[in-house]
Parts: C-alpha cells; sequence; structure tokens
C-alpha cells in the first residue's frame, strides 16, 4: 500500500517552521509496511487545501493529513474533505460534549470558536484527542482512506499510536519494511561508496542510502518484503560484508549516535571520563551528557577558554602553551593528561582548535584541531584540519574526540597486536 | 508572483531525511517578493516526477525544483521535465567541457555516468555550478518559469545567489514581504496570545503567527505589500505597542537569539563572563561559545557533574550539599559566585537540577532546576519547575540562565527604581 502525507499550515510555508510530523508519520507507516510516496505541504486556503486532496486521491490508497482542525476561521481541513467527498459536516452532541469537559477540567471557559471543532463530516470515524481539543477523523471512500490529525506533534503522536496505528495495521496486505542503518566515522562519503559500492550493488532488491551527516556517514540499507526472515537475512549479510569492508571505521549498525555508542562503552568498562575543551567550548561534555545516567561514567569537564585557565584548571605548562602555542598537539595532550588527573578519571579527553571564522594564521589556519586522549599509561593525539563553518568544525571536533574514545575501548576489549590506531 | 517549491528525491521520502533546502529558497523568494503556495516532495520516479511539476505548473507561474541533476540512473528530474515541456534532451558541448575540466583540475577520473549531466533541454538556459558538476537549468514556457537547480545545499545556494536572483529580480512585479520577529522569554504561548490578540487582530492585513519554541515564543509579523515604506511603518508600530504588552520579556524584535542578545550585551558593557553547570552539562557554555569572537566574554566553564568537583572547583562547601542537597537555591548561587571568584569574571552563572528521566525525588521531580548569576556585590537566583523531556529540559534551564543574563544588563543600562527583577 502506498501513502501520500499532507501537512497543513501557511505557516509551515514561511522559511520560520518546517512540517516534521510527517517524520514521525513516515516512520510509523514503513513500520506497518506502507511507502510513502509523496508529501506536500498546503496553505490553508480552500481550494489549495480542496486540490491538495484532491491530487493525492488520484494517486493513492491512503492520505494522511496534519493540521488545520483548530477552531479558528484559519482551519479548514474539515470543510475541505468533506467538500472533496460530497458530505455535509454536523455538529457531533458527542465531540462537543468532550470539548466542553475538556474546558471543565482546566477550568477554563470554553471560546465559542470551539464549537466549529465538533463538526464532523457526515460516515466519518471521530478518533478522541485525549491532549488537545481537536479530534481527528478517519473517511473512506471508493477505496481511499483519508486520516485527519491534529498539527501539534505531541497530539498527533498520541493519537497515531492510541487509535490509527491498530486501525492501519487491520490493512495491511503482509509487506513490511525490513531496515538497517550503519554509520561511519573517520572516513569520506565517496571513500565509503567506492569501497561498499561492489557490495551493494549486487542487491538490486535493496535499496542502499548513503548520507553524509557531519563528523559522520550514514548507509541506509531498506527493502519491502512479505518474507520478512529471508530479508533479515539478507541485510544480515550485506551488514556484515560492509563491516569487513569498512573495518572499525564503523561505529554502530543500530542507526545509533557516536555519544550512545561512547556511552554504552564506558559503562561496559567501568570507565570515567572527563574533558578539558577549548575551541569546543562545552560541546563534548554536553553530548557526553545528553545521555541519561551520565552520571555514572562522566564525572566533570572544564572549558578553559583562556590560557591563564588551561594553566590553572588542568596544569596545561605555561611554557608550552608559549612555544608550540594554545592550538597544538602537546595542549590537546596536557589537556587531556591535566584533566584525567585532578578528576581520577579512567579517561581524560583534551580539545584545542581553531573553530574560526576569526583567528586562523597561515600555520594554523581555521579548522586545525588537536584531539587527545590519555589514561593512567600514556596518551593518544590527533591533529586534523576540518572544512566549513564554526558550528561544522565544532560538532566535527567533538565527534572525532569521541571516536577516539570509542577506539580506545575497541582496544581495551579486543587487544590486536600491531593493529594500528 | 506566486511560487511552488519541489524537493525531488526518494531519500528524502525516508523517516532520516528531510528537505531543508526549501527553507532557504523561501527566505530568498519572499525577499524578492514571492509567496511560496505549495511545497512538494516527490521521489526519483518519472512519472511522479513529471505528475508533480505538471501539477505545480497548472497553479503557478514559478516553479524551483532541487535535486535529481546527478549523474546516475536515479537522477531524472532532466528527463522528466522535458518530457513534461515536449523538449528534446540534446548534449551540450560547453557544459560537457566545464564538467571535463572541473575533474581535470580535481585531478580525478571523470565517469561515464557524467555525461549525462550535459544532457540540456531544447532552449533552456544553462545554470553554471561552481561548487559541483550538475549544472542548473532555466526553462520558460507559456508564460510559466521552471528552474531546476542541484540538491546539496552548498551547490544550491551559490547557484541561486549568483544566477538566479538577479533574474528572478528582473521579473518582479514590485510586491514585497515586509517581515518582523519578535521572540520572548519567561512567559507561556496563551498568555502572549492573551496579552497581544487585541493588537494584531486591528490590523487584518498583517499575517502574525504566534510560534512556541523550546524556551521562547516568537511572534511573526508578515505582510505583502508595494509600499514598503508604509509597511515598515505599520510594523513598527505594531511592534512597539506589543513590546508595551509585554515589557522585558521581548528579548528581540530582529529574530536573535537569546545567546546574540546576550553576547551583544556582555560586549556593550565590557563584562565578562564564567559558567558552572550540573545538569545541563556544558550546553549553557556550548550557547555562549556558538557566537564567533565569544573568547572576548566568555573566560570559562566547569561542569561539575559529581558532589566532590562542586567543591574543589568552584569551593561549593560540602555542607550546604549536605543540608540543602546539590539541586538547591544554594548551590545555585555557590556555583554562580564560586565560579567568578575563581575566573575573576564579572558574572558567574551556576546551574544545577534534575534533567531525568531518572534522579527525581518527592520534593525535587524531574523538571526541578535552579539558576542563579552573581557579580561582585551580590547574586539573585531563580528556582523553575519544567516539563517535558531531558534535552528540553536541559535547553529552557540554559534559556532561563542566559535570560537572567540579559535581565541583569537591562537593569545595568537603565536603572528603574523600584522595578520587579
Amino acid at each position: 500500500m502506498k501513502a501520500e502525507i499532507i501537512a497543513v499550515g501557511s505557516e509551515l510555508l514561511t522559511p520560520d517552521r518546517m512540517d516534521t510530523n510527517s517524520l514521525f508519520l513516515t516512520a510509523q507507516l514503513n513500520r506497518l509496511g506502507i511507502e510513502v510516496t509523496r508529501k506536500t505541504v498546503a496553505s490553508d486556503d480552500f481550494n489549495s487545501l480542496r486540490d491538495a486532496f484532491a491530487g493525492a486521491m488520484d494517486r493513492v490508497e491512503l492520505i494522511i493529513a496534519s493540521g488545520g482542525l483548530g477552531p479558528t476561521e484559519d482551519d479548514r481541513t474539515r470543510e475541505a474533505v468533506a467538500d472533496l467527498l460530497g458530505r455535509k459536516l454536523t455538529r457531533s452532541d458527542a465531540v462537543m460534549g468532550a470539548i466542553e469537559e475538556r474546558f471543565r477540567r482546566l477550568g477554563r471557559a470554553m471560546s465559542e470558536k470551539n464549537a466549529r471543532q465538533a463538526m464532523v463530516p457526515e460516515g466519518a470515524t471521530v478518533l478522541e484527542n485525549a491532549r488537545g481539543t481537536a479530534p481527528g477523523l478517519w473517511l473512506e471512500t471508493g477505496g481511499r482512506i483519508v486520516i485527519l490529525l491534529p498539527g501539534p506533534p505531541h497530539e498527533l503522536k498520541a493519537m497515531f499510536s492510541a487509535q490509527v496505528e491498530s486501525r492501519i495495521a487491520r490493512l495491511s496486505t503482509g509487506v513490511r519494511l525490513v531496515a538497517r542503518e550503519l554509520r561511519v566515522a573517520g572516513m569520506g562519503e565517496s571513500d565509503v561508496d567506492q569501497r561498499i559500492a561492489p557490495i551493494y550493488t549486487r542487491h538490486s532488491n535493496v535499496q542502499t542510502t548513503i548520507l553524509a551527516a557531519p563528523g559522520e556517514i550514514q548507509i541506509h540499507l531498506r527493502t519491502w518484503t512479505s518474507d520478512v526472515p529471508a530479508a533479515e537475512q539478507l541485510l544480515q549479510q550485506i551488514q556484515e560484508s560492509i563491516v569487513l569492508a569498512l573495518g572499525e571505521s564503523v561505529f554502530t549498525v543500530a542507526g545509533e549516535s557516536m555519544e550512545e555508542v561512547v556511552a554504552r562503552e564506558l559503562t561496559l568498562h567501568h570507565a570515567t571520563i572527563a574533558t578539558a575543551e577549548s575551541c569546543t567550548g562545552g560541546l563534548l561534555a554536553e553530548r557526553l551528557t545528553r545521555i541519561s545516567g551520565s552520571s555514572a561514567y562522566f564525572l566533570g569537564g572544564v572549558v578553559s577558554y583562556s590560557n591563564a585557565l588551561k594553566s590553572a584548571w588542568v596544569d596545561v605548562p605555561a611554557e608550552i602553551i608559549e612555544t608550540r602555542g594554545a592550538v597544538s598537539a602537546e595542549v590537546a595532550v596536557a589537556l587531556a593528561d591535566g584533566i584525567r588527573r585532578r578528576t581520577g578519571a579512567t579517561l581524560g579527553v583534551g580539545i584545542t582548535g581553531v573553530a574560526g571564522p576569526t583567528g586562523g594564521t597561515p600555520e594554523k589556519p581555521v579548522g586545525t584541531v588537536h584531539v587527545a586522549i590519555a589514561d593512567a599509561s600514556g596518551s593518544k593525539e590527533r591533529g586534523v584540519s576540518y572544512p566549513g563553518e564554526r558550528d561544522r568544525i565544532r560538532w566535527q571536533a567533538s565527534q572525532t574526540a569521541l571516536d577516539l574514545v570509542r577506539r580506545y575501548f575497541l582496544y581495551a576489549a579486543q587487544p590486536k597486536p600491531g593493529a594500528k590506531g
């Protein structure tokens, strides 16, 4: 079965706001074996809306729309769809009662306008809204299903999970999407593609997409199937071949973020970590502490922007800063080792660099970054040069630091004599 | 003039990727006086693509598409549009030469496939691609203009600015968009709406949108006009009325981020700042250092996750932690004052709280946060309770901290006797 998603709302046609509901809806529909073949963002204009629904109904069996169910005169999704399907709108006493009850519970006066939300097209199934006043609607007509959901994401998600998912599952044809996501750090997109193209081009029934995100390359494998076990086995086999081709640059085969992977390794090895950052300004600590439960392994960190604080807080010798410069391999190592000693953590991480756009020199241009990790027995440093803007340079520097930590545990767990770091 | 935007690419119909080019294109078109009335994400399928362009050409005079101009067989935008317009595709020697030249310059071998990118529909104007191999195309037919741009954002943006913008400006009808964006911190969406509805409802020719983002409410004022000075004056007047109604909760009338506003205040007042964070894990320091040139005012920060480091790094007395708890007003003030003393900054900021999802207690549930600022003469503390998930709680805590800093300078600049803090 194929579906289209329509996001309704003139505010979604400005530079300031975008439709994100469709990502959630696509993930849910894919899981139910339904492919999304088009997405439309339509304005609140009645004729434009009606035209958007008419087009979608010409093309697919399932149309899911979000937004335009509110109480104001701008909210015209109900009217446009009812008009298109030739259904009368009548006031539902049950819906009206539910809206009144909600306002009573919140102790607020109901506005006249909210009565509009009780208008239901003939023959429609009302989908109760546990988190707001606008009910959803489920309409069937000539082999087509049209589902209207409220725009606010928390209302839409709750309604989909509680009332739409099981209804759609019942219609399901048995075709399912089987997908994997591998992520790679420390390699470029074309390099990844060159190494794995011989693998994925052998499987034309598996859709392979390679996406470049800051600091990582994502490899998506997707296949639609009615034989899930066979598809799982095929993807497993492709996944193993890719891991063989790319080696330890693959940091997840389950679509995890780098910080999730690092959090797991730290936990598994009962290790603790502390950070000393300069150009990343706290981003590394912030990423490490995004993970719930991070207080088990993250002891603390410093952002030592000034040279004086690099010495005062993590004992970076002033003469190293003077002779090698604040952005140098030596300072990165001193930061990593200093924060480790100060906190007693298993691992210390240090980052120093030029995030730009100012501050670059001919020897150390914008994008020059040094990252180091240190444990009780030594340190490892990596000097890199990133292209791009300030935020991208900072992100990539934090990614390289996390990747150094990940690779550290790779060897801690499975020592390989003679392997390159 | 009205426009539609078509984003081409099956990967944009998965849960993993979304079209962001349309935000840039919308901003540019709006500036040129062109309203975007629909956005479509279409798959790479030939018929589906052709149908998407046909629909758009029925509705508007200007269609801008991104993507599907690459060298692979999946890239079919050229063919679909040529077929729809009844134009033959012929190989352009000029384009072929440019592609060959690019590969020579990069020292790489050109693939056979790249020859596809030299295919140009009859009568089309070729738009040179300074940053990639896929040229753009400008087609005119029966009063309609179709512009095809490459998908990679840095290629699309460069091509639009260099070659599309001036061409579109020449077609312009003189109608322009005049817009303002105000942002508000420390108030809820419905509270903002209630106070300003009497203002904006008086001006039906100005489109007002109120959007809730984490930690702030955004008020967008937009109006299409052929008399820009009059519209500017009207928006100025509405803006002033809104600022009067909402007071100092308005932190920008120019769509700036909170960290940009705080950076400006710190710079204006020649002040320096340092941070001591617990639950936000470095997010506050990271936001302060997003701004280029932040080393002028940001001295440094600590992320003291453990209680021991709160005492060792910023001298929070252990007995305060013991008697009041790590999450308390007293500890927030001690963090702020301690980091100020340790760094010699004008202002110290402290944050402590329970970001969740675990760690909450009946007295201090998830979402409980204490934020404080301190200068040489005293401190100010704010205890808050945020709803939502870990990342939202952390963001709102950092926003409240930045807002405290902003309000500090509000009074520093314009002392108002008896004003409430």
